[in-house]
């Protein structure tokens, strides 16, 4: 695989002055179409050998093309509030909107290369590392973002050489990093951990290519032949499903149907029990140990089911500083210009942190599987790759809690019917929801299968029963307080 | 000013309850009205004596509301990366969109008041914090953003009272704060300090209102009114000219007229002399004293005069992960829903890192001032906003520097005629740029008043001739070098 870069080709002058020109006028050609038609995000991932060049090659592409809509994106060790989220959590945050290019160093191969460097790597970890990225990966390509990998090698003496080169002048010699000169008595290793990533790694949607880099000009013309290459495809490569759509094999049970909701607290229980829990809230996210974790909460339910007099109650025992609160509706142009979980990744919480989302990522499917916003393709992988999302948020230290408060189709006509007589509640019903109401049957079929596909130990959904809102309240913010205490 | 308050007014049952239907029926109506017209963002800031139901009376609002259009901003004592930064940048960073309201806890009066709680007050910190805030809050207002101030206020004897009677029950024991507790002794002293406060800094485009706090519903109805008057009212307020447009006084020197435009570099001494300032670039971004800086690079000058070239030299030296290039051209939707200075305000840098701004604020005062994109009144008074901007950039530890690229009208011609014949360099060349040349002698005298108005010690213009790039290239290295050795 790194036969070719390690032989060292060169490129003459003569034989790269017309390949220059004509690659030059190609990639602008392919940038502009591509900005034109915005229909895809690119992604150039650099990785390979220390003191091959990567850099350089990295600033000839935007010498090359035009630079206003490529963005350089560096990052070193996770520090910061970085370490307080998932570790994608940062290449997710700085996603490019489509027909944007980004080219990113220290990508999220860093750590498992870092792994594949030790002197007795860990298998699980180099396995489970791949796993992750592979499943990144396909969901990118399946949103929209098109992935190649460059690996920039070079012989060993080569590498030498070329630090060598430039140390010998102080015109050039400040370009040779310390990582640079530690290369030589690693290369074997360096050469096999590459050789493992790669052959791991390498899928039609993301694949990786060899770029020698021993001649600077034979590495310009590979790395600009590899992007041109990736921004001319056209149509989506077939994606390995690394979040196969659910067979039908799972049993969907009727929760919904099957919930007690004659459930009720009256006035003076339920004043009482408010203060207590609210109370226990409280003290829980004032907690020390609750600095070294966060809350993620997630409400849905049917129209008039009660969330935001829920969220309210929550929020009454909460410190204002502590708390975001992200009411979810239809996506802005900026959202639509990335896969639809980047707007809700911008919302993951830090340690001592708490996100609450008034409707969530959920909608993938319920609202946009039931109106058809979203080809039931789309809808089927979003089970897979939400459950992967809460696997990454809990790792990482969040309690995630999903509720889903429950009402039966009277109760919602009776609110409906109240809340249009009421000259300030009357904003909260429009027609949407009497559309909604006539889909009920559509709406609970989506959300039972919801409920049986993404009920995970380490984000459960809670079923509560909100006929009553006060019983919902208190249910709500047990739940919470439970969840919480057993944890922290 | 605190005495209606200091009285303990309440509010009865009945007298409250039309009050309430009439007062939430009118406040969505009114952020409805708001909404549609989208020409103001409003922001609350919400301060006065611990203990007095600030948060509940926060909580009220966003019931009474629509809470998806209101945002709690609520901010403690600066921490992490906001120490890095002037202290009002995490309120321009949090700035919600025209139509919106924020309500700010922890706001820039923060400081302010701590100060004023002290035994002994530093008069000179408590002037310059009001003038502070008094210019903010003026450039706020001119640029769409309305605020009103609620001090919520009641007697000592109010304040007790509604502690121990929170403290008396399990159930609502936990609402109060260690810092309600402490009011009682410095009462006087917080009552002294809030008049100051009021005092210095009402003004009819930033308007403070006392909000007698004892009775609960007396201190709902005041709050809602006092909310509901601001997002009625219609029209600008007369605004102190925080930021006075500048008299003619200032001479302005044709420094573009004077500039010796003859300087120039062969091609071995610019490379032997490109690698050694690269080098000691290389050191001082990397060096330890930097960590506890940052560097803001503003680059202008006419089309063509090569600010894309000489950017790259510079960023050729710096580890990819420490700096950001911003190009700045027409705002979008997200930006013009904010004042103009937002989108900068977004890329200011923390410590350690770089900013690199291709052409900036400074839009405002050249092509917004020659294509009349902005009234005169707006881009005269932009000099001292910027000149602010500029000087908090700098006070928060940022070395500012600016360089204008020089060129004469012939050698743009050229450039001009050279791109239209290169096949990957007529992307840079557009009608717009055709258009501008023909104002040559406008953007000129912009070009001239500006350098006069904003060439400052903390910020200072490097007014550069760029006829040869090799020339310029050197020369802006040489400067930022210099600034960086000088100050590390």
């Amino acid at each position: 695989m790194f036969a070719e870069a390690e032989a060292d080709p060169s490129l003459s002058k003569e034989a790269f002055k017309p390949l220059e020109a004509r690659l030059r006028v190609a990639l602008l050609d392919a940038q502009y179409r591509r900005l034109g038609q915005a229909d895809k995000t690119l992604l150039v991932v650099v990785a390979g050998i220390d003191g091959a060049g990567k850099g350089a090659a990295v600033n000839l592409l935007n010498e090359w093309m035009d630079p206003r809509h490529i963005k350089t994106l560096a990052y070193g060790p996770r520090e910061g509030e970085e370490l307080e989220r998932p570790a994608l959590w940062r290449y997710w945050k700085d996603l490019p909107p489509k027909g944007n290019t980004g080219i990113v160093f220290g990508s999220w191969y860093a750590p498992l290369i870092l792994e594949t460097l030790r002197k007795k790597p860990n298998q699980d970890i180099i396995e489970a590392q791949c796993a992750a990225i592979m499943r990144f990966e396909a969901m990118l390509a399946a949103e929209g973002v098109q992935i190649i990998k460059l690996w920039f090698h070079l012989s060993a003496k080569a590498q030498k050489a070329r630090a060598q080169r430039l140390l010998a002048s102080p015109e050039t010699a400040w370009q040779v990093s310390p990582a640079d000169l530690k290369v030589q008595k690693k290369y074997d290793r360096i050469c096999s951990g590459g050789r493992l990533v790669l052959k791991h790694t390498d899928t039609p949607h993301a694949p990786w290519f060899v770029i020698p880099s021993a001649d600077e000009q034979m590495r310009a013309v590979r790395t600009a032949e590899a992007v041109l290459a990736a921004m001319r495809r056209r149509g989506v490569p077939r994606i390995a499903p690394a979040f196969p759509a659910p067979a039908g094999a799972t049993r969907i049970v009727n929760r919904l149907g099957q919930l007690d909701y004659s459930a009720q607290v009256d006035e003076d229980e339920y004043e009482s029990e408010l203060g207590l829990l609210q109370g226990r809230l409280a003290r829980a996210a004032r907690s020390a140990k609750f600095r070294a974790r966060s809350l993620v909460l997630v409400f849905e339910g049917q129209d008039a089911a009660g969330k935001g007099g829920a969220i309210r109650r929550v929020t009454h025992a909460l410190d204002a500083r502590q708390f975001d609160i992200t009411p979810v509706s239809a996506p802005s142009s900026e959202e639509l210009a990335r896969p639809y979980l980047w707007r809700f990744w911008r919302g993951v919480p830090r340690h001592g942190r708490i996100a609450i989302f008034d409707r969530s990522w959920y909608g993938r499917v319920l609202v946009e599987r039931v109106e058809k916003l979203t080809p039931p393709a789309k809808w089927r992988r979003a089970y897979a790759e939400i459950n992967d999302f809460e696997e990454q948020l809990a790792a990482s230290g969040a309690l995630v809690l999903k509720f889903w408060l429950a009402i039966t189709a009277d109760v919602q006509l009776a609110r409906f019917r109240e809340r249009e007589k009421s000259p300030f509640k009357n904003f909260k019903i429009t027609p949407d929801d009497w559309r909604n109401r006539d889909k009920w049957d559509a709406y609970a079929a989506a959300a039972n299968e919801m409920l049986a596909r993404t009920d995970t130990a380490h984000a459960p959904w809670h079923l509560v029963s909100a006929n009553d809102k006060r019983y919902a309240r208190l249910q709500v913010l047990r739940h919470i307080v439970d969840a919480m205490e057993d944890q922290l």
